[in-house]
């Protein structure tokens, strides 16, 4: 399957790694600072002809949520939203993917916005789907809006990507976000990660390998004290119990994986905290009024994301005149 | 936090002691009556720009359907609704309801009506909104749209609210239902309260020390026959089994917590049964055709007083229009 | 109640058998063929003044999906749409059908469709409902717009219905399909039903009683293999394994309740092959490509079908003239 078809243009949303550098920086963060605007205020009539569909096999209210009203803040509309359709659906009868998404294309949507159970399952649906597919997730495979979106929030605050100092906390195992952020973001020049993270839950060895065969410097780390203060971004992930993760005693020591005072203390000014949400203790509230802490915006950005995805999609050939051009 | 700002415009409905006996009868409940002129029609379009979230966290299934049905009565759309939210989303996960709400606002919805599983969230979630919040139901603790919802019925059918009798039957321990409208109708002169339940079900202290507080004057009863006869509201309740509320065959006996033929004999002309729905035995199915009957009606005017509070939220300026004044 | 007004109008749609031939071929599929070409464009705006609620006691995504998306090609809105209600609403509080209808009578939408967990509630819903009712499958008993789509799929294929070979395979024990196609397809001429199933999941003896009645020929069969020359429909259905049925390792043979290669093999060039979906093994996927193969036309078929019904119940007035008559 083509999937890619020119800068700012193409059928569906797969993986993270379809976008190249061009497209990012020249079409789809423009493209999310517009339809930051649009967002803020009372939407536009473009899509009144479009009808999109919320497949969503296992949950995730707030991807769907943003899906969702980005849709609606375009002129389309959500028809119809399932959140829970791995459990209710056909798909619970033994279904297969493609069955179930030759059938949705029957129905004739103009957009089906995917959460799928099993990894790869994105890919299948693609490869026979006429309608446009977006990856809301697939099992531990990927995430790409949410990586687009990690992206997007660093491009925001610091201009660029290339050269910047990621230092990424937590649980690395579990991490699909983690893994399409690493994928993306060593698309970049001379971009360096820093992975801190108890040994029970270190990166995978695919995605060191990928970084390897990259080039991209990456470092791992067991404790962020060590190395706050040289980073640009510190992103923290949340310990994935009900995966089975968790952390010792001395793991749970305040700073080692998560933020206080004492990482504020030694961050640079210029840095910024993210987080994909949702959080427990790893980022304690208080760190919420820090000028650097930078998650809720960092959610917020991806209904811009989702939304500017939206436009190439679905009418690309609106994108130049949105960015004047 | 501000939440009440003038007779006809607020910013959120968190709790039924918010409003005051100047709103109810000179702005929600003639605005209500407006709302119901608008329902029978076609529906009017003036808030083509409204976009709400309807965010349960635990199924309130009805409730949630006369949110969304009103807003869209009134031109505006429910974009996303989500059922389940506090076993299927982040929630589930351990994020604060501050969080939450944090996030839903970074995508700019005009409105969200909130069920919240946990007592006291509804304020919690209000004190750091800056998107209005609608409390539709929280814990244990309120639930002031149905509040609103029984009064506004008390004063269609009876032109008043003060001077009436309140007959309240049931399962009086487990009831947020009754805990709102006590507050509420104590805010109008000269009104009684009976409580009839059986003892182990009898209503909390903490409202009967409220009434005591505001001197209302009530009475606690263990046989609704005793009192029927006087009564101007026979407001039952079912028996929350699913809580482990339950009846000795004593207390099962018809009539007792329950309507059945003596009560509707013994009950004056003038005087009307409520009940919150749904209802199991407590009023028979022949009740439903006693032209004293109004938990039908009750149901339906929920419907109007969330128009009117949409209303008041979104376009308080529109209101003295509506109301011809 | 009345729920069969004339020809092209109907206040209910209850079960498969209240329509006749003349609104089948006259009316109901000359307009689902007029849908199509609706649903193939961008839809049009006649039912701006709509507003559905997609009530389903169960879950089934897809019907409620091709309910929601048909709505919205006509230009309504399906303004509420639970997946679960028999699980999470006040149903599973323990209140009657009636009720719940009657409430959502209050909210005056403009049609209802309901998934019903038990057999006989679409009519009982019915006899109480102002707003009409489309029985999107009660228990066990009807799944009438099944049926139809899967009539109208005949129909397309073959401009007629009479004197048709319908050979029915696999597990007929616990169809709702079957029956209610059963019940449709014995409204036309000279229509043989062959049914093919293990004997632990044989048709019941009521549906063998209702063909014996209305003199249709039907004959029982243990092997596909034997009748598959002779039929010009093959309709497979799954084995409902979550009902406790199954197949021995004999009945499991490829051929006998299964297609197979020497199925189409010895089928006629003209014969069609269908199913509910969805499938599991009983038809597998180098099958999907064999120009007879239908059962995803079918799928599609449904919307048209649904949006025919929308139409003949809340604009019966604009038949004739989208017919062109």
């Amino acid at each position: 399957m083509t999937i890619y078809q020119n800068s700012y243009s193409f059928q569906h949303v797969i993986e993270a790694q379809q976008f190249d550098r061009d497209t990012l920086l020249n079409w789809l963060f423009p493209l999310a600072d517009v339809m930051e605007k649009i967002a803020r205020a009372k939407g536009v009539r473009d899509f009144s002809n479009i009808r999109g569909v919320n497949w969503f096999e296992e949950p995730s209210t707030r991807t769907a949520l943003s899906f969702a009203i980005g849709l609606d803040l375009l002129g389309g509309r959500m028809v119809y939203s399932t959140e829970n359709a791995g459990k209710f659906s056909s798909r619970a009868k033994g279904e297969s993917i493609e069955d179930t998404i030759e059938i949705i294309n029957g129905y004739n949507p103009n957009i089906i916005v995917a959460r799928f159970a099993e990894a790869g399952d994105a890919a299948k649906a693609a490869s026979i789907s006429s309608v446009p597919i977006i990856n809301a997730g697939d099992g531990n495979n990927q995430h790409p809006t949410q990586a687009l979106l990690d992206l997007y929030t660093v491009y925001r605050e610091f201009g660029r990507v290339e050269t910047l100092k990621f230092g990424v906390v937590g649980d690395l195992a579990n991490g699909r976000t983690v893994k399409s952020l690493a994928y993306l973001a060593s698309k970049f020049p001379n971009v360096q990660f820093y992975f801190i993270s108890p040994s029970s839950l270190n990166i995978s060895k695919n995605i060191t390998a990928y970084l390897d065969k990259h080039e991209v410097v990456f470092a791992e780390h067991d404790d962020l004290r060590e190395v706050a203060s040289i980073l640009d971004v510190i992103y923290v992930t949340r310990i994935q119990e009900e995966r089975g993760s968790f952390l010792t005693d001395q793991e749970l020591e305040p700073g080692r994986f998560s933020i206080n005072q004492e990482i504020l203390d030694i961050m640079s000014d210029e840095a910024i905290i993210m987080h994909p949400l949702p959080r427990k203790n790893e980022i304690p509230r208080y760190v919420d009024k820090d000028p650097r802490a930078r998650y809720f915006q960092q959610a917020k950005y991806g209904l811009y994301i989702r939304m500017a995805l939206y436009q190439m999609i679905l009418y690309p050939q609106m994108v130049p005149s949105l960015l004047h051009l």
